[in-house]
């Protein structure tokens, strides 16, 4: 079993801006500290971050025929790019969305997601964390759905 | 470590109806499996369930000085209860907000939580797991935070 | 063949308040006159009345397994109960919302009606009359349900 | 007592289209039936369809001093038609406004009527027999507003 | 100079109803002193109502080449017909809208005017009299035209 | 008979100003005119201009007892000024709006008159002859006023 | 004179939660110092509160006949209880509405209350003095509806 | 192979109007010119233009059974009318609609139509061409449909 | 302690207009009375009153370093003036809004008052009493400021 | 006569997902057969598809001076980017708009093109067919273009 | 080259209020700075405060003649005051929008200006040194429309 | 000192597109000119432009530790990058916003800008001058904020 994690715009920064909010963790220990959850729960992981839209979307693509799932963080696409959301409609891989902060307790702007009608479920507000319990909440509904097959 | 588990309208119905959506477990067994689980990670629980918007503000009013934590699952409250919403935001306790289904890709009016703005975070379309994701989610914040004091 | 007829706030108070718009007839003489209308039609009915929208759940709860068909006017709760709606819905019986007023010829807050969506029909604006015509509507729709099977 | 009903736009098309949901009833075979009710309570009745908004307008005006009730189902004139409201509205005759479907579980532009603030009541939901309910109803209100000359 | 006066759904009724509201002057009674009022100002009038939309639009393409001018009232036509609209400013013939009653100070939905935005002014309010004003305005205008020309 | 004609913010820049809209006809000129058309009708009429509402306001309150109608062009502040408003409802003398380009033609906001609700009626889109055919209007409705006490 | 106070969800909390706004009076101190106030300006009062809408809608129905007016705080349920206002409406009894902090300087989904339009009055932004002025003059308007009596 | 081509108000008027937009061609023109291209094509056309939406409504019924396929150019009832909506819905017959203009490009209200929903496809913005351009991909659909059966 | 106590446009007509909603007292009689009032309680008060919103914005900026609390009713101002509210938001005097009417029983667009979030609190509805209750009610609040420093 | 045919994000993966909406036509077969298409009609065609708004808008950049017209299909950036469509605005290139799907037929967002008001027309409903309509319709009017200069 | 500098409601406090905000430079104090840099540039400048409204408008009136460019902070105004629009609108000298603070970074209803749309440019959040640049940059702008001319 | 200025979509066309609005110089010669300015108020300048928002974002976040402030005009993404905005939030440089022509008498979609929230200041309509402007004005800005330390 194979999830596939993609983080959107700015969300290489973790760790280094923001700290009182997201914590001293970067992207690269987060990372890690999932690569350690997920040999523990036993799936395969990877990481692609980027700003741009496209690459996000590319990599979505890419992504077919080689993840069992998706773990998406799209920072402020995810209120906006119906582009990211049809491609991950359209390669049909189950995907749970997550974000860092309660975006329904934050801006009006930041509460409504594009993404999430076409996400298995949504996990928002518990930091880094917020990764972990997808990764985990994700493996078994995978392991779900296979084990239906 | 104690955190109060309150479901609101219809949720007593798990497990009898709609069980393509929301599958055969019922309430009871949920709250089984959550104890055990809630014995694993070494933190007390209890619930309540109530299709009365008063008695579930009650239970939150009750849980002062009881529980360091709380776990709601409003149901079709969680869109309009105004009321239950400020009891917890009363009670001041750090408080999770699940929803079986993912609410962000149902019917527009299902979309909304007033709730939210003064939940810690928010987990939702993992079905009954979503309230094991936020029980171990919890477990964890509430410790961090305890050994901050 | 069985019937629960549901009244929902303040229509206790039905011949005593506003009597110009609603008449003079008590909701105890409106029950015994559809009792009346019941035993014609050879169905059997039962009354439920409460100010509380909990009660009014567990009631329709409790009709599962017991009623065939629902009548329904939840007074004020038309217009803002998702709990209510969504119980009628999980029970999955046939339901008719009945009005004594034209509630799409009052203030526009009255004009929108949550239960609409998951019930059989409306009927509104023909006072006590109202609750009979729905009676008489729901007996047959039954009667076809059940001869289809 | 006469009572003028009235069709609006595609309805002459009733039991020949869509018949899943409306069955397989033409609307003159609803006619006839309505004319063996009518027969039953006395009253008179007499019909007109048309998918010409102004021939509806000029039927109404007509049924001045002939017709001492309407009923009506505009079809989709009733989301959008104020002029063949304000027809309704300067005959005076006491009207009723029906529906096939619920159109208040359908499609968010069909839950709104523009004629019914100015009717005495809406029954919608119950296929045809929408229309033989609304005819026993407005027969007695008739009856009642007679009696109290 | 000709002038074709319009006029929409329901103002066949002028006189008959609402006698308190518009006075008990018929259209036809209206339209003989507009007669009046036109001889003494040297222009030539015609008059045309109609409850159906496409009627009055045939009019008004039929005036083309005859009218040098429109006056209309299209009664509740006014708010909704965008193809009335089209229509006058289609034929490029100078127009001048009436209304009975103050639209501005009615219903919200009476209030705003499809046709206004291609018309040369609007008067309303002045019952049967807003007809004279108009017409008086407009031979104004339609001279001063002219003598540009 | 006295009628009070008000002036809003601007119009003192009238016939100076985007004279291919308004003419080149002065205010003053304006009111000598209506002077004669005053006098050939047998009504006494004065003037009030200014900029600032307050004043507007405390001309109209000035008006009680003294003018028996009042013709109001507020210019923007038709779209604005409930105290404009309040004052002429409060004064309880007949009023009728004026406008010299058609209001509802341009700009949304535009199109919209707070004053609308309390004044007799309308008339715009005449240029400076909005105000002969108001006054004229105004006459012989307040001799109707007159002669039905 | 006798004034029933009615205090909706939360209520019970005063005193003990957000101290810094609303002090640290608890409601039954509150209840004492108006039970003074109510004695020195001779009127009898009692008081309930509960987190139950349908138990306020009881205690609303059960002050018809005992109580001349009603002071109500509806805490939560001021901005979305349809039901309970038409309580009030139905029992017609002189209603004042309170509230602690200023609803109009605060989130706006607080700033629109739903019983308002069938209150005398509303007092809102003092604290638990909020109460005693809403007592004082209520018992002034009830005395004098009496005298005119 | 037989398509129904139906044109709304106002575009009998194509040729002789706003000729800098919509060219010199009139509609008998542009219908000998589709009937030539329906010969190349070897498909049978007819024609209809009203400026009646009932006559309009009228003509789509009575293609039930006689035509394959419609092209709709409803003029400015794209965006008012359901019932003409709804009686394409009824009779089912595979629809394209084409507008002269690219009313997406123009005023807002010009930009939404009510016919889209049920039909196939759209075309707009290439004056009398989009006619011609709705026959050929109009003949293919219909041709490919027929070798699916 | 000094109160300035601020009147908006059309105040000045209180007790000579709509006496069936206001009573017959001036606002010099009113006045006379606060003055009575404000000698019981021990405050010093003056007031101002104007119809235009720059002389209250030239009162309110007076008042500094001269008031210590300001009741203001801005009339229609109220729903507007947004200079006013920065006027009383730059003085920072604290301050209490009332009104005569209940403004939040009245039309849509007099429940929004632009001055509330920056006011103490607000009165609404007890007609001329609406400013002594106001009086009272600030001289406690800015007597527990002062024992507060 | 050159045609530059743009694809925005999630068109390279046509024939590829969900074919049985779009049919199993890659973008690669589809770009053959326009090649065919342009060939037969003389117009020299050259394609470019990118999931980067970036290189969507610096492809049209490239097009000045090279392309006589475009073919755009930008897909979910329709609803979104403005950018994109100031690019086209900014190069004057007549542009055609496409869709596969009738996109004012889904979900509400998708209805409305931020590029249409910037284009010649649009076509949308006919699969990859909607992409030749185009190619012809465009070749058409670029041709007429030409020879009116 | 003469600039005429216009400030709106409160503006007279600058320097007095909010001094963590705009600074303890007062009104006085900026316009001898701006007097200086006036010097500087070689355009003469003058200044008009005032808290009315029309007073505000008058002045823009005065300007006609004699300013060549006007510089406006209408503070509050700014957001509805549709007659100082209309003022400068009329009498066509060049103006420039200025702003203590960034309006668009405030509450909503600070956001839109009704002024912006017949200004030249605007320049907001930069505190008293707004205006500074507002006088060089519109110094420019005169000079190169005098040098085209 | 050192400000980096952001160029987004479409300004690489400066200059040669839309010459009647923008003028001719290019985006190269009004960077050429800023150096210029730079140099005279001895700050250092760099530049970045480009039509992709994810290399907008890179060049924000590579500005950390290296600009001291940032001039940005976004283009297009004003009014949709929640992004960047998020990337210039996040990396805490004073940022002032720049536009060439006054986006807020333009389109509607145009008046919002999604950056100025979290912007210094704002500064449009001045062509390419809003550039130096913001380069003089951000320039003394850091110096201020720089003597403050």
């Amino acid at each position: 079993m194979r999830i596939h994690i993609l983080n959107g715009p700015n969300l290489n920064l973790l760790g280094s801006r923001e700290v009182e909010i997201y914590g001293r963790q970067t992207l690269e220990a987060l990372n890690a500290h999932l690569r350690t959850v997920a040999e523990e729960i036993g799936v395969e992981i990877d990481f692609f971050q980027s700003n741009h839209e496209g690459a996000l979307i590319d990599s979505v693509h890419a992504a077919r025929g080689k993840a069992d799932g998706l773990i998406v963080n799209a920072g402020a696409l995810t209120h906006t790019s119906i582009a990211l959301r049809d491609a991950i409609s359209a390669v049909q891989i189950p995907t749970v969305e997550v974000h860092l902060s309660n975006i329904h307790a934050r801006e009006e702007f930041r509460r409504h997601s594009v993404l999430a009608p076409i996400c298995l479920g949504q996990i928002s507000g518990f930091g880094p964390r917020s990764y972990e319990l997808a990764l985990r909440a994700l493996a078994v509904e995978l392991g779900e759905m296979q084990s239906e097959d």
